[in-house]
């Protein structure tokens, strides 16, 4: 993986590029850039397998003016990879920080963290809003100058109600969604009607304890590690691809309230890192799986 | 954990002591040493609910002529804790190593590195033999001076045979068995006639990918982590009392030959750890969980 | 190291014994905790030679009504271990948290890390100030309902003044001092005058990269690794007792600032947990080392 | 960094190409790489100042009938790196192994892991000999089908003479030298006439306790940490450019026996990983750092 500040970047632009490996690949971007004046400043690729796999690349690269420049890129990169290569691409400026909303409940240790880390400039991303379905933390947010919304959970045939206020909420004004130990499910049709990449964090090592209370059914297993993971959202619950995961070593004489309070130190590191490679284009989804550079 | 050397100990006993919590076992027992001559060097106690739970204890004493004195002191503990207290003991004297036999297949990691180990001298055991159902390790275990013992797999109705032989090899002559990369599964009855511990490692970290092909279901669920877990057999397969475990980061550029040529690495480490505390009665067995002391 | 709740504890004592180790020891004092009503929770001990060595003792137990019975309970102790055994030893009542002070300067995330456990509830302490001589935290620190004061650093012959008024805030008000990266050297005269233990958090796996800059030396140095220590504060810079250390894997990639962007993680974890052991009274210093139970 | 199988590959050539960082340089080797008929399977760049710093890059790509079009290649790398880039450049075909020597003495855990993981086909080296001062694992060696050879040490004024005998051992013979825990310094003269790279492995997290006895200073120190690291030799003890280190967590329970049985285990992950990287090309030098891709 190559390092990137984490700081949003000035007439840089990052651009994916992913579909059926074949010779040539790597000549035909490269070129391209050179021929647009960009400087490759980053460059990741893999196949998982050469003869005909797929293949993933992500270019960093500068160009002074960037911004006015990026049309013209565009359509040469549609002309050359959409041609003999029918490849698919995308590319962002990396002076434009992605929109990042969270959702929270009372557990507040990861969105504080979050909220922390952005304020020291960590993570290249704005926070648009934090809703939560509890006031808790309200006061909290908003002494980082981010508003705060609150929407009740409800269980039953209300529940899409509850969902409906926060797709209002969140419609246009996100690019991507960060569930900081919210506990509510959410229902495939929000998935859907949302439209952007929700990445969720759970707190232990999967596929090992799916489901509620992965700290107690730790403690019931006798395991000498927990974890935390990090992963795309998807319509199956802890089945989503997974961005990062990490554990750390506990005894016989850890309660679950002990798993709990350590885990939580995992959980902070594990989401954070998530979405620091997420908001720099670093993860690539590939069906259940991720290429992270 | 208290650190004691790994190789035998002259004169230095080892008490485990559990059953029902209540106010004053430590005295009892220290005194008990004190009054028998013993100078304790190592003491650890565990009480998973101090208001009449259950309670583990392992003391480790020097004592000159401990082996003329342990009836004595084996009559002061039947007296002193079989009494009031209904307590379970066990004592042990640590210049006597325990009798490891090894069970291997093809792959021969796990039982290079346990020979090997052992003979650096960092494990306190002998090593009476290692059966294989295979005849590629022979010559490499002979090397250590080692008897080995080819006991080839049947499947189907003679399945007891093969068992039937194994048995017939180990009985009266070991301690305790280490399925070093075995890739049998045992039944009920071998287990329950063996009579005596059976230490397995398994390629992943449980209760994550159960079963065969850990490593190949790893890359499936495209997981960051690989591991390893070390663990008392029972009748239920990767289910019995955890020892220890431990992970290592991987990316989606691990194939599985990849996963498991640096799993091989974590599976020696586990296991080599869970032997070496077996070995020196560091570790109880409470249910389906392990105490480690 | 046996678990106990972060929390404080009520009617729970905890016993710290050290001295020349003989046999008996661990006799007296559980003989003497059973006479005196007590139930011991958790019982650590080390000898770094039992044949006449230092010998350390860390006993919690839980006794009823401790604080009427703690002054019996002292005079006890004094004349069993203050005679024969010519052991020192401190008894402290569980139940009252230690007054923890912080002193920081411009760079937060340690200071905030360790405001934000207090008030989770996940360190027994209370936080009876912070003094920094930067304003630019003051505003978070109240938030958390804990009193600023800012004391800005001067150099060369006025040095003294702020250590002065330093001195003056913190006299009798606190039982330990916590530096959460305050670059600020303290002189001799102003620790001796302290007369608490003082715990810094060096960013650096000591003894590697002792005094400034030590993310700028690791670069430089080109080392695969990066770390941070906490440690007791004593008239050598960067020479006290270690009280937990911790390293990540960083790559020839990794610029001098993202260095100590992810060090600022290991640093908060590491400082985190050395006060959390002091804090429960887990951590006995013995010349230039840390025995940790 | 990409995974590349550890086994040799037939048809695969590595490039490393270095020098100063300008635009186009992806491109031109790229575009190269395509015109030659080579498939690019794995691309690492790095550049420590985009403008103007030092540029690093390693390309392995499949090009059927390697061996006779290499040449060829080699022409036109010449031609369009030599000129208007100013780059150097090395090119080998990775289905040639490296001739790996190892030089030993006593402690043979290193040793036996090399050559354990270069049986197993972890390792992409042949090893022609394994010199060692001592004679105790002579027979360990040559069992795995290796030639063993006996230099005694001699200090003062003869020790020129067994750096002689070494070198005319090793003279033609070798591509790389590997110190496995052999404990004497070699002369800055036996370094340049030797002409090839030696890799070292050092039993600390260097720069800690540089030298000899490092456990022993660890010890005297207090650290919580072990470690090792492997590096390139110069001239300088314990100063080349660092390949890899890792660390692990100890107590103050542990005594220098114990450090160096649990610090043997890292040693021979380190070292392992660095012989590793250094067969699959993938560590570039650059002053007194390493770039590992």
């Amino acid at each position: 993986m190559t390092a990137v500040p984490a700081s949003s970047l000035t007439d840089h632009a990052c651009l994916i590029v992913h579909g059926e490996d074949r010779p040539g690949i790597v000549a035909a971007v490269s070129a391209l850039i050179t021929r647009n004046q960009g400087n490759i400043v980053a460059f990741d690729q893999y196949s998982d397998d050469p003869t005909g796999g797929a293949y993933f690349q992500r270019v960093v690269f500068h160009r002074p003016g960037l911004e006015g420049a990026l049309p013209e890129i565009e359509a040469d990169l549609a002309a050359t990879l959409g041609g003999g290569f029918d490849l698919e691409w995308s590319i962002t400026d990396q002076s434009t920080p992605k929109r990042m909303a969270i959702l929270a409940s009372k557990q507040d240790h990861c969105l504080l963290d979050l909220l922390w880390r952005h304020r020291r400039g960590d993570l290249p991303v704005t926070v648009p809003m934090v809703i939560s379905n509890h006031t808790t933390s309200a006061e909290d947010v908003r002494s980082f100058g981010v508003p705060f919304f609150h929407v009740p959970s409800v269980s039953g045939p209300d529940k899409s109600a509850s969902e409906e206020r926060i797709l209002e909420l969140l419609d246009g004004n996100v690019d991507f969604v960060v569930l900081a130990r919210y506990m509510q499910i959410l229902s495939p049709e929000f998935l859907e009607r949302l439209g952007v990449p929700v990445i969720n964090i759970h707190h232990s090592f999967l596929p090992a304890f799916i489901g509620a209370e992965p700290y107690k059914k730790a403690k019931e297993r006798g395991v000498k590690l927990i974890g935390a993971t990090s992963h795309y959202v998807t319509g199956d619950l802890d089945e989503g691809p997974i961005i990062d995961q990490d554990t750390i070593r506990v005894t016989h004489a850890d309660t679950v309230a002990e798993l709990a309070r350590r885990g939580a130190d995992v959980e902070r590191q594990v989401l954070s890192r998530a979405v620091l490679w997420h908001a720099q284009d670093r993860v690539i989804r590939h069906g259940n799986h991720t290429i992270v550079f």
